[in-house]
């Protein structure tokens, strides 16, 4: 049953040769790793003018634009940054690989700590956002999105990728486009409307600058911190080389630029359209959503536009899934996360991780109940940290290297690493209070933990590790010891006697054992075992606090401490196995007792010899 | 810890000599045995009551009266029916035994139903009774009344129970006399004052009888029913004759006439004040407690009746503790329940008995939210079930015996049937939908299980039973066979070494498997292991699809399948114990998932040496 059902939804296990390298041209490469940097179009403004209109008297549109322009100065310094990273690493490889090269093991957990909780958040932002999207467009779904959330990551994200990348792969290309298509109309038709259509009634002081104090200053600094959720997944190209097209690097760098002119243009049209339109929040219907209705109506374009929106954010959800259980893999590789996220599973995927992903998304969505604005507190924070590392690293490597026009190369990524340790401050300072202390805190955890697993996994290797001179040829030498079976019996039964049976094949010193607790009921096992006469003594053990397990328990220490350091005590426990599971319920687990409590002595085997009844 | 905390709630293990049989003087039997029958005055008088004014159009108080005489003639019918039962079973036993010795195995499991049934709801109805009293004089406490009822059996009923019946009774006797005084004084002072005060001015209609037609009749004959959950508990004293000192029989039976005198009284007495005063249903205030209030206002005196109610009741509550788990004991030694509540736990008590009837009642008492009146709903038709089997029972039992006066006797068990099972049929015919319909569910469904369980113990017993010629001296033969001692093996390491030295130990032919998903990793393996050479032939399965299981698996498959019938193989898996749990999630569970896969099969034992970490 299970095994069909597995079947059905993942599909037939895949040979190791299967695992095949697709290369990929630049169009398709765009959709498929920059889905989750576009895609934030559709919430980015949005979240600037959240944190604008939350000034208390007025609403502070005038500094959307100065914010935007801001964060487009950014990208252009993150995005050549980037540019670099990908020439330095046609391998691929993200900040916990190049950080690890260049500066070592801590800033490399640091790098690893942040991308884990970015990803994590991506795939929960995303899905939140797409499904905000949709919600807007169809608002008999309001209050069910939690729901839908949680079914996208188990029912699409997770099967999809547990059946493989390469099926989700091509699955990319068509939504991309399709967004990418609406939202230039959208700007173009908008901006057009702005100028031919009357113009819009605004209360001027809600397009005012404020009078620029400290309040002021932190709010402005919000939004921008607010914004830079945007630039997340700007970094998933650098991070992909090998999976372009000879010349891998040139063409990476190129779909970078291409990416980051699209994004800006859109991020800055959809600002743009923000502000003139004086868009503001309402509850359950999205910026975009009051912006395409503005300009479209509730046409088909409308619609088009929602749901291509809705579809490109869950694939920005999936860009996680592309990069999480890589991540892990290399990360479980090197000791710091437990060895099965490294192994693929039966269709050549990191199942583990994939399934890991899914869990601790749903999770963060469950306890923020869906909430976009919420999740974004905790966004862009760790992406940035990695940003930081990365381009530190790329400080290092150049400075190492010291080719051709290296000083260059160095300097674009020290400004790229100043600038994003700066945004790193101000996201910390701006957005403490509001859900970075999480992450700020579930770094230094994850560190922890990475370094307690590598620890455990070091100590297990010296413990297990066999001394060199074993492999001296024929060094294996096996000391003689002897074998002490005890036999646990309530009564002369079938059940016994297969267990004498395999006790006399596997030695000589058998002792059956028989805890009493009922003179009569004993006397009556004595009687019968003589006439059986298996050619064993029955050892007795009272047992005057009717227990069972603790006489014998002591009956096994007293043996335990008589024998020599070779021997061994092998324990076999006579027990039947139901053939239906409710009848377990009638009777003693004394054998799982045993067995759980036995498992902590050394040198003490415990075995059963199932007898498997008939009916 | 767990051992420190259970030494405190429940005491030190009790030696199977401590368990003696204390002889009681009637005074105190009456009140251990009868604080059930007694106390349910606090609640019988109230559910005619509410019956009698669920009528639409009027108060129909004109036939409490009638109805309380009823009652009163069926208790004189139910006690000298029981004092017969007392007479003819010296031994005690409730309707179970007396139905399994004179009418066989059906009627018994009928009585055994029907009276588990009925312990687990006088625990449920007293408790929550007893909550209901205590909330009436406490209003601060309305609304908690489940998580109170919850604690009382919890912390208090099943803690007392789980320590030991001997000291648990000797906290019977001061309550049940304080409450018995208490109603007494109430009585007495009430019909004074009914008499000497102002007459209580009453509209004429709501005491007068309203005519006579079916619905009425309906109406009072489900007020009988109701009252009839005041018998409940009559046959307590029956079924513990041999409690009581010599003679046991007489001494019972004069301790049943003061019961039942003293019951009557209270019953007619409280019936009378609530006429009187005209006490209508109020939410979360008891009949008791109006009453109590009107007689004595909010003195001292009111809170002593609420107070004393209330323990009485607690304690009605624990003479389920006292019956069911030694009715269980009984059922489960015929084998109709599950062996382990026939044994008797540290404490000489029946623990998993008394544990089940706690969860059973608190399970009850919060699907009906606490509520009396709806448990009452499911009441005492189980006892008037096991009642009428009981007396059916005795008629055999005389006519069997046919000693001295037998038809008299015959005649008075004769007309106890008679009249019981009259009374079953009223409370099925008037509470069907009211709640006896569970009840009526209940018992089939519990004979069913009480004849799956004794049909699994019989045919578990027939497989496993030795036949008789192997009790012939020197009978016991055990064929010679081939021994196969399989490892699994990862790579070379310390565990392995002693997995093979085990090995060495209990078996010739060993078989070292290696599973390879990964070529290189293999080569290097199969070289240690060669520069090892531990003696054995390392045996390479090749996985492309990376499983580990099943390849391993159908190797052990194809030796089961070329194996002799007398041959075992043995798999010997070698796993190490991590020193923390949390360690335990760091390793794949290969190991148990084989031991689970591999026990459904015959002849095939999977061992474990576990190896012990040290760090």
């Amino acid at each position: 049953m299970m095994r069909v059902l597995r079947r059905l939804l993942i599909g037939k296990p895949l040979h190791n040769r299967e695992l095949a390298h697709e290369k990929l041209p630049k169009w398709k490469a765009l959709s498929i790793f920059s889905s989750d940097a576009l895609s934030s179009v559709a919430y980015g403004p949005e979240q600037i003018m959240l944190a604008l209109v939350a000034v208390p008297s007025l609403v502070a549109y005038g500094f959307m634009g100065p914010v935007a322009i801001g964060i487009l100065s950014l990208l252009a310094v993150v995005v050549l940054s980037y540019v670099q990273v990908a020439k330095a690493n046609p391998e691929g490889g993200g900040a916990y690989t190049v950080a690890k090269k260049n500066l070592g093991k801590m800033p490399a957990l640091v790098a690893a700590g942040s991308v884990f909780a970015d990803y994590v958040l991506t795939a929960a932002v995303s899905v939140s956002a797409g499904t905000a999207a949709i919600v807007s467009a169809f608002p008999a779904l309001a209050g069910r999105e939690v729901t839908i959330d949680v079914l996208v990551l188990f029912a699409i994200l997770m099967l999809v990728n547990l059946r493989g990348v390469r099926e989700s792969s091509n699955a990319f290309v068509i939504p991309t486009y399709a967004f990418l298509l609406g939202i230039i109309i959208l700007i173009v038709i908008g901006i057009w409307k702005s100028y031919t259509a009357a113009p819009y009634l605004l209360p001027p002081e809600s397009l005012a600058r404020q009078q620029l104090d400290w309040a002021m200053l932190f709010v402005i600094l919000r939004a921008f911190a607010n914004g830079c959720s945007s630039m997340t997944g700007v970094e998933a190209i650098a991070d992909s080389v090998p999976m372009f097209r000879k010349p891998e690097a040139r063409n990476a760098a190129i779909t970078t630029y291409w990416m980051a002119g699209i994004l800006g243009f859109m991020f800055l049209g959809i600002t743009y359209l923000v502000m003139h339109y004086h868009i503001l929040p309402i509850p359950e219907v999205t910026a975009m959503s009051q912006l395409a209705e503005e300009i479209f109506g509730r046409s088909a374009a409308y619609y088009y536009i929602q749901i291509t929106t809705m579809l490109v954010l869950y694939l920005a959800g999936n860009t996680a899934y592309n990069g999480l259980p890589v991540l892990l893999s290399i990360v479980a590789k090197d000791g710091y996360m437990p060895r099965y996220l490294a192994t693929r599973g039966e269709r050549l995927t990191f199942s583990n991780g994939i399934i890991l992903l899914t869990v601790a998304a749903a999770l963060l969505i469950v306890v923020f109940r869906g909430n976009t604005e919420h999740l974004i507190s905790l966004y862009a924070i760790g992406v940035f940290i990695s940003f930081t590392i990365a381009q530190s690293s790329m400080v290092v490597h150049w400075n190492r290297e010291r080719g051709k026009g290296w000083q260059i190369r160095a300097l674009l990524n020290g400004i790229g690493a100043t600038t994003t340790g700066l945004v790193v401050l101000i996201i910390t300072v701006t957005k403490f209070l509001y859900g970075a202390w999480i992450i700020l805190l579930f770094i230094p955890i994850m560190i922890y933990i990475f370094t307690a697993i590598r620890g455990h996994y070091n100590s297990i290797a010296d413990q297990l590790h066999l001394p060199e001179e074993c492999y001296e040829k024929g060094a294996a030498t096996f000391p003689e010891g002897k074998h002490i079976v005890i036999v646990p019996v309530s009564t002369t039964t079938r059940v016994v006697y297969e267990t004498i049976k395999y006790a006399k094949m596997i030695g000589d010193n058998i002792l059956a054992v028989h805890v009493s607790n009922n003179e009569e009921t004993t006397k009556k096992v004595v009687e019968k075992w003589k006439l059986w006469d298996p050619g064993i003594e029955l050892i007795v053990i009272r047992s005057p606090y009717r227990l069972l397990m603790r006489p014998l328990l002591h009956f096994i220490e007293k043996k335990e401490r008589e024998k020599g350091p070779d021997d061994y005590i092998t324990v076999i426990i006579p027990e039947f196995e139901t053939r239906k599971s409710w009848h377990r319920l009638l009777h003693n687990q004394t054998g799982w007792f045993l067995r759980n409590t036995l498992i902590w002595r050394e040198n003490v085997i415990v075995t059963t010899v199932p007898y498997h009844l008939k009916e």
